[in-house]
């Protein structure tokens, strides 16, 4: 199954108008205009703030921004109210560390992470570890790359309280078997945080029938705006969690002798929010399930397995991960550092990554300091991956 | 001096393509169409991401956005390295709490506050206050509506580690005489936080002249966009601020032993930024640096005092705060509750904010629930004013 939606992305042609093999969609998805207009608008003739004008335009960004909650919350198979608009999945991972895991953790309790967690899943712990004293536990990885389940079955004691998985692994697009990792937490009573960054844009997510307890994803990574993420929880866990951020609305009365707070979500989104990021965000989600998470997978899957076939041919080629990956393909030409790779790629129009992808403790266990690491998109196609190997051949050539 | 750029602004018109006489400028400013066109342009063809790419549109945009860095600190007379974005000065104040403060305030210490704080300058506060146990103390009022700094240096004692205060009320539009309040905090050895939300589209600002040591603001009220705000601070202070969100882009090196954190502020921007909004907001202070802070002051002066005096005029209105305010007057109308009035004058195609504006305590102070307010921006004029007052006199007749 083949997707053909390159001429909506005004960011895929360089600034000579040629193609540009844009493979570094894992750190960040090039937006369609369909959403780009839609910022636009929002800050322009629909411009208001939000929750507090007594004037129509701003009671109608309020139902934009309530609506976008709702459009967002569907795209994942929640419900609007277990919806919190955050900056991106960083801030929603720090806000389940500071207040769930601030008022539910103690000295003693422990949580398990797995190796190839993106840092913005490792730090948030650790920075609440070092404030309360549990202990902090790492799943090993199978010998191709996926979170090793059968190990975390070992490992999952009573003691442990949460359980924090990526959904996709940014480096090396290994995809949880998040049911089997749900029920293992849930049997010995954790809770199953997902880091859906690399999910969301790539495979249908149903938090509903995922049965995970929290679930956060960046909409930037989702061909939507900058500064604009989400935290899902489900509903009586988010009632339960403390205010974190103090500021306008998400108070219900302030006085100095005592405040009391509105409910979740209003509770954690302080001050005014990301409003034309929110409304644009909903517009990615339409533009992303109007060509479906299924389709986008297969087509995706399609490049990876390509890729793969087009590198295992190459001798000095090292492939990372396991064979089914979500859109995301690590490797390692030997003899050339993966930045040296990436600037000689860039000379061809070929955009990739190369680095530790913010996974460091994964580069530790995969023994190099940094992978190059082409990731793919909607829009990617043949063409892309054509040029990603011409350019490993010219590398090849310049250093051989 | 009159201003006139109501062209530049698409969000002051209605959908039927009349003038909309937008008096809510203190709640979020209209956005010029450069600022809408930069965002767009970052959103489009310029996309990438910042700080990892080794291809060179992703190097230009880490310039980019470094250099908005550099831009908005020279906005505010600060230096880059002394510039933190968050998402608004909401996150900004709670950044300074769960840092310096967490680290800084012990039992026993005591902070300032005032009695006219915007609700972003109080929860925060309260929030540690609850885990820490320090006390708050609130600066009164003088009689039309100034923080009274006669009070604040009865008050202050070498208890006092902070004095938190707003450089312009956002609901009386009273200017802090900044210098003696720094003055004032220093002689006790208290650090000087200034929520300068209302002041940088306002009043031209110069941190370094004006001595504090923490300053806050948002974008979208700076004619620029959603989901941006700068915390600036003294370098030493920032420095030695231990992280709060953890993520990428924050660490220097992680393990799961032990992680070590990048310098400021890098250390305090986890995850990936809000890049487009960045250089939008860059844009957005090169529109405002054009005109001018001394012309943009002068000439929301003069609508204050034409509103001021056209309000004076009528028996049933009370015109609270100071005389020379910063582009805002709050009021009352007898027997008429604010937000019937605001709807009234909806009606009219004028936009006022009608509430406790995130400002409760200041609302108990007055004796009111809520009051009317008009808040001009640099594109606000005469007709605004005219529109404002015609649209009370018609409420008044509707409810006389």
């Amino acid at each position: 199954m083949t997707i053909t939606r390159k001429a909506d992305f005004p960011g895929l042609l360089t600034a000579e108008g040629k193609a540009w093999h844009y493979l570094d969609t894992a750190a960040t998805a090039q937006k369609p205009q369909i959403v780009v207009d839609a910022a636009a608008k929002a800050m322009g003739a629909d411009y208001a703030t939000v929750h507090r004008g007594v004037y129509s335009r701003s009671a109608e960004m309020t139902l934009g921004y309530e609506a976008a909650r709702r459009r967002v919350a569907e795209f994942i198979g929640g419900q609007e109210d277990e919806i919190t608009f955050t900056r991106g999945a960083t801030e929603a991972i720090n806000l389940v560390a500071y207040t769930w895991g601030a008022q539910e953790l103690k000295a003693g309790d422990r949580i398990l992470l797995s190796r190839l967690e993106h840092h913005s899943n490792i730090v948030p712990w650790q920075i609440l570890r070092d404030q309360i004293g549990f202990e902090i536990d790492v799943c090993p990885l199978t010998v191709d790359g996926q979170i090793d389940l059968d190990a975390a079955e070992q490992m999952l004691t009573p003691q442990h309280k949460l359980v924090a998985l990526a959904h996709v692994s940014n480096v090396l697009g290994s995809v949880l078997d998040v049911k089997r990792a749900a029920g293992l937490a849930h049997c010995v009573g954790a809770k199953l945080l997902l880091d859906g960054c690399q999910a969301v844009p790539r495979v249908p997510v149903d938090v509903a029938a995922l049965d995970c307890d929290f679930y956060v994803f960046s909409g930037h990574k989702l061909y939507g705006p900058t500064g604009i993420g989400a935290l899902w929880a489900k509903k009586p866990i988010l009632d339960a969690m403390p205010p974190w951020q103090g500021g306008g609305s998400m108070i219900d009365r302030v006085t100095f002798e005592k405040t009391t707070y509105a409910p979740a979500p209003q509770r954690f989104e302080a001050g005014t929010p990301a409003i034309v990021e929110a409304i644009a965000l909903a517009v990615a989600c339409d533009y992303v399930s109007g060509i479906g998470l299924e389709a986008i997978h297969a087509h995706e899957a399609r490049l990876v397995a390509a890729t793969r076939e087009a590198l295992r041919g190459m001798n000095d080629v090292t492939v990372f991960g396991p064979e089914d990956t979500a859109g995301i393909v690590s490797f390692a030409l030997d003899g050339v550092h993966p930045h040296d790779l990436g600037t000689i790629l860039d000379e061809e129009n070929v955009a990739i990554r190369a680095g530790h992808h913010c996974a460091q403790p994964l580069m530790d266990h995969l023994g190099v300091p940094a992978t190059a690491r082409a990731s793919f998109g909607l829009y990617s196609d043949d063409d892309d991956v054509a040029a990603l190997i011409r350019g490993i051949d010219r590398t090849r050539r310049i250093f051989g």
